[in-house]
């Protein structure tokens, strides 16, 4: 089963090999990662979507907590949360045909086309990865010549903050 | 200065590790790190933001074309580029005076109000670096309970693909 993680980590460098160490000396196959600034310059907030089961993912956010640079580890699998990735694809369009298509496609989507150039176009998406998926799926026939994609962030609806003992923690650490 | 490093690189587990001992060990302060799918399954694309000499980026990219799984590298700072990131934001918007105030600055800067709650807002942006900090300076003052940012993934301009070679190599390695 997938499991979203969040992690608040302070913003050194190194931490960010340690964290990677630590899920691939448990040989998880990580779908996605990303660090990030937070609102607090001193900490970095990874998003790691990884596959396995349960107990798995419980052991290893108790390791990550033995890391002296992580401050908080949440699973927000559960939890009602805004699941967001960005992608830019760059799909063929030589004709006009073609591109008054693609376009057609990218505006249901609520996509943006951010360059044109003779024979292809860049589209910027964002949205959960399903629909980052289904919007590749209808561009695929045109020819993908490029895609990247940011990997999920995931943040936690309502008011509360997934991240309020982080900075107790920090400013109790000094 | 800055540099956008862009990384081909097989689907592996570990391969995240191993990038990010290699910066590590050199003492690369990284901005951002994002690695996520690219067109092709077999493939993940790391975009790396580093603040470093020139000499030093020559370098880590050499080493870099060392480890196994790294197809290959561009250092795309100089290129013209689409850089994008996507930030989620949670700003506190207790009355409905600061809610109409905050929903304006969003509009202004194409964001999006993704999730209302009694007391905040969860906005959406993308763009540059740049424009999601003066989205963030124009809405500090409301109060930012908290926020999440993918880190910044960058292609370039135009028809060509910057990560032609690396299928060629993928098959020629069979």
């Amino acid at each position: 089963m997938k499991h979203t993680l969040v992690a608040l980590v302070e913003n050194q460098p190194g931490v960010l090999m340690r964290v990677a160490n630590l899920f691939a000396r448990r040989g998880f196959n990580i779908e996605s990662f990303t660090v990030g600034h937070t609102e607090t310059t001193k900490l970095s907030r990874m998003t790691v979507v990884v596959d396995g089961a349960q107990t798995q993912v419980e052991q290893v956010i108790k390791q990550l907590y033995k890391l002296i640079d992580v401050l908080k580890v949440s699973d927000v699998t559960e939890d009602r949360t805004i699941d967001r990735e960005l992608a830019l694809i760059k799909v063929t369009a030589s004709n006009s045909a073609s591109r008054a298509e693609v376009v057609q496609f990218v505006n249901i989507f609520r996509g943006k086309i951010v360059d044109v150039a003779p024979d292809s176009l860049i589209v910027e998406v964002t949205g959960t990865e399903e629909k980052v998926d289904s919007l590749l799926d209808v561009l695929r026939p045109f020819g993908i010549k490029e895609m990247v994609r940011t990997g999920t962030v995931a943040m936690t609806r309502g008011g509360s903050v997934s991240a309020r003992l982080a900075e107790d923690r920090l400013e109790a650490a000094g």
